[in-house]
C-alpha cells in the first residue's frame, strides 16, 4: 500500500481548482454579508450528542466517531455545520429578535452520498434564525439564487416542495412507525399500488390525498390542481398559498413543484428547496425551514427558534462553474540589490504576483503564466513583456 | 449535562471575530499568492501511515484517529498540514523544479498545546520545495514577516536556530537513544550540570561544544562568540555562515538566536525560525527548513526534495491583533414593490450590506452598526443618514 494513497472518495484538491474555490468562497460570503449574514466558525468537534440532538438517524450514520483523550466522551466530526450554527443561536447568542448567520468549513461523511461524490464536502450555508414568515423563506431562497448567480451559474430549474402538506394528511392517524415509513418511500418513489395497499383501511380523505401526491408535480399549475385533489384543510390551504407566494417572488427562470417529495422529512418543518444548474447531475443547493431544531439548546422553552437556512458544497459547485483564469503574473530575477527588493515588494503591494527565480531555476512550471519580467535598464528595474 | 456544552479547549468563534479571521485569512493568502505561492486543499481525513510518515512520535500523540467504514482501515484527522503539501508535492505535482505551495484550514489536536490553548487551530502556511539554498529560506522568512506585517502585527523578535549543529557536534558518536534524549533534554533547558555528567565520556572536542551552547544565545554576535567557542568544523562554519547571511538580509526590528534550541529537531534539518509579537506569550509563527520529508511519498529516490516552510494558527494571531471596525450598514424595510428591490439589489451590488427588516421585527441587534436606511422618497428610493 502506498503511503501516497488516499482513502475513497477523499481528495486533494490541486493549485488551480483551489484557487477557483478559494474566489467562490470569498464571492459567496461577501454575498451574504451584503444581506447582513454574521460569520461563525463551529469547531470540527463536538460532543457528539451536541452535533446529533434533534437532527434525526441519517446524521448519525453520516458522523465520524472519536474519543476525546481529555473527557473519554464519544465526540463526533462535523457531518453538517447547521445543527452547529441552530446551537450558537440559541445557546451563545441569545437574541430574542431576528439572527442571520453564515459559515463555511469542511464537513466529513462517513460514506459518500452517490457514486463518484466526495465524502469531504466544503460546505457553505446561511440561516436565518428568529422569525416564522414566508419573508425569512423568500430572504434565504433570494440569497441561495444569489450566491448561484454570484458564481456564474444561474440556476436552471428550483425545486420546492412543503412536508407539511404530508403531515397535515396523517395528521391524528394511529399508524404505526413500520407503516409511515413505507408511506414515505412509496411517496418519494412514486410507487401509487404500494400507496393504495398501505393506505387501504384509511379516512376516505387521507387516503385520496395521499394517493392524489404522486401526479402533483410540475409547473405552478400544479398548486392549482392541488387545491382541488387534496382535503380542504387549513394547514395544506396555508402550505400552498405559501408556496405559491414565494414563487411569485422568486426572479428564476423555472420552477418546480413535487407535492410527494419529502427528502428531509425528519428534519424540516415547512417549505424545502432545492436548485439545478446547467451540468450538474444533483441539486447544488438545498434548503429549507427546519423550526425547532436550536430548541434542545436552550435553556428555556422560548429559545425554541423558527429557523430556515440553505447550504452547499463548494467543491460540487467548482465541478460545474466555467475555469477561471488566472491573473498572469510578474518573473524577477534573484539578487541582494535593495533597489531590485523595493521594486518587487511595491509590485506585490499593488496586487501583482512576483515569482523569484531562485539560483539554479531559470525556467519553472506553475500555474502563474508569466507574461513580464523586472529587468534591470540603466540604473532602474523596470517591468517588459516577455517575448511569446 | 447540557448539550451545548462545548469538549475543553474546543470553541466557537463568534461573529465579529470570525469576520477579522475571514479578513486576515484573505489579506495572508493574497500575500503568498503575490510571491507565487500556488494554493492546495488537502484533506482532512487520511489513512493514519500517510499523516504520520516520517513526521515523528509528537505528532502521532496529536492526531486523533478514527476508522473508516469503506475500508476498515486507520484514518486520522490531520493534525498538522505540512506533511500533506509535502505530499502534494511529491507525488502529485512531480514537478523537478521550484514548487511553491499554501493552504489554509483547520487542524486538530487530541491535546492543547498548552494552557488555554485550542484543540482546532486554523493552520495557514507556506511551502518552498525543491531548493536547497539559502535564497529559498530567506523567501520563506520574508513571506512569514510579511504576512505579520500584513496582519499589523509587526514582529517584534525573530529568533532563529539550526539543528544542525547540535547534529555536527554529536555526528559519530556511539550514543544510546536513552542519553540523546537527555542530552537534547538538558539543552532545552540549559541545564549545564546535567550536561556535564551526560557528556563525561564524550570526546573532549563534542563535550566542550555541547557545553558551550547553552550560553550561546543572544543578538547577532552570539554567532561570533560560537565561532570561537565550537570546533572548527565544515557543517558548523556553514551553519553559523547561513545565520549571518539571512540575520543581515532581513528587515525585521529584533533577531535573537538560541544555538542549543532543539525545539522540532526530529523534524526539521536545518535553520528553524519563530516569531514573537507584542501581547503574545508564545511565538505566532513557526518554520524552517525540513529536507526531505516528503520522499516517503515518491516512488523513486529522486523525489527526496529539499523543504522549507512556515505556519501559524489565524485563531492564535486574531487574538493579539487590534479588533477592526466592521463598514456600517443600510437598513432596508420589507415590502414588495419593485423598485425597493432593485434598490436593495443595487446597494449590495456596490459592496454595501443592506440588512431587510422583516415584518414584525423593527429593531435588532447585530454586529453590523446600521448608519443609513433606504426611505421612499416620492417616487424614488434614497439612502438617508439615520438620526443619532
Amino acid at each position: 500500500m502506498s503511503a501516497w494513497l488516499l482513502p475513497d472518495s477523499i481528495a486533494d484538491v490541486l493549485p488551480s481548482e483551489a484557487r477557483h474555490i478559494e474566489e467562490l468562497r470569498r464571492h459567496l460570503l461577501d454575498t451574504a454579508c451584503s444581506y447582513g449574514y454574521e460569520l461563525v466558525m463551529p469547531p470540527l468537534l463536538e460532543h457528539l450528542d451536541s452535533l446529533l440532538t434533534g437532527t434525526g438517524e441519517a446524521l448519525d450514520l453520516q458522523t465520524f466517531k472519536l474519543v476525546d483523550q481529555l473527557s473519554g466522551r464519544s465526540l463526533g466530526l462535523r457531518a453538517d455545520t447547521t445543527p452547529q450554527v441552530a446551537r450558537i443561536d440559541a445557546h451563545l447568542l441569545g437574541r430574542t429578535g431576528v439572527a442571520r448567520l453564515c459559515y463555511c468549513g469542511p464537513v466529513a461523511h462517513t460514506r459518500p452520498d452517490r457514486a463518484l461524490g466526495t465524502r469531504e464536502p466544503l460546505q457553505l450555508g446561511a440561516e436565518l434564525f428568529g422569525h416564522a414568515g414566508a419573508e425569512a423563506d423568500l430572504e434565504i431562497m433570494q440569497l441561495a439564487l444569489d450566491c448561484l448567480q454570484v458564481a456564474e451559474l444561474p440556476p436552471a430549474l428550483v425545486d420546492m416542495a412543503d412536508v407539511r402538506i404530508v403531515r397535515a394528511l396523517m395528521a391524528g392517524l394511529p399508524v404505526e412507525a413500520s407503516v409511515l415509513q413505507a408511506v414515505h418511500t412509496a411517496l418519494a418513489i412514486k410507487d401509487v399500488a404500494s400507496l393504495r395497499e398501505l393506505t387501504a383501511n384509511f379516512p376516505k380523505a387521507a387516503r385520496d390525498g395521499l394517493l392524489a401526491l404522486p401526479q402533483l408535480y410540475g409547473d405552478v399549475a400544479v398548486l392549482d390542481e392541488a387545491a382541488k385533489a387534496l382535503p380542504d384543510l387549513t394547514a395544506i390551504r396555508q402550505s400552498l398559498d405559501h408556496l405559491r407566494w414565494l414563487a411569485q417572488r422568486l426572479n428564476v427562470g423555472r420552477i418546480g413543484f413535487d407535492l410527494a417529495d419529502l427528502r428531509g422529512y425528519a428534519y424540516y418543518s415547512g417549505v424545502r428547496f432545492a436548485a439545478y444548474v446547467e451540468g450538474a447531475s444533483d441539486a447544488v443547493v438545498r434548503g429549507g425551514r427546519y423550526d425547532g431544531v436550536g430548541a434542545v439548546f436552550a435553556h428555556d422553552s422560548d429559545r425554541d427558534r423558527p429557523a430556515v437556512g440553505f447550504s452547499l458544497d463548494l467543491k460540487a459547485l467548482v465541478r460545474v462553474a466555467a475555469p477561471r483564469a488566472l491573473k498572469p503574473a510578474i518573473r524577477a530575477p534573484w539578487g541582494d540589490e535593495p533597489a531590485l527588493a523595493e521594486a518587487v515588494a511595491g509590485l506585490r503591494r499593488a496586487g501583482e504576483t512576483v515569482i523569484r527565480v531562485l539560483p539554479g531555476h531559470d525556467s519553472e512550471i506553475d500555474e502563474f503564466a508569466c507574461d513580464r519580467q523586472l529587468v534591470k535598464v540603466g540604473e532602474h528595474w523596470q517591468v517588459q513583456a516577455v517575448a511569446a
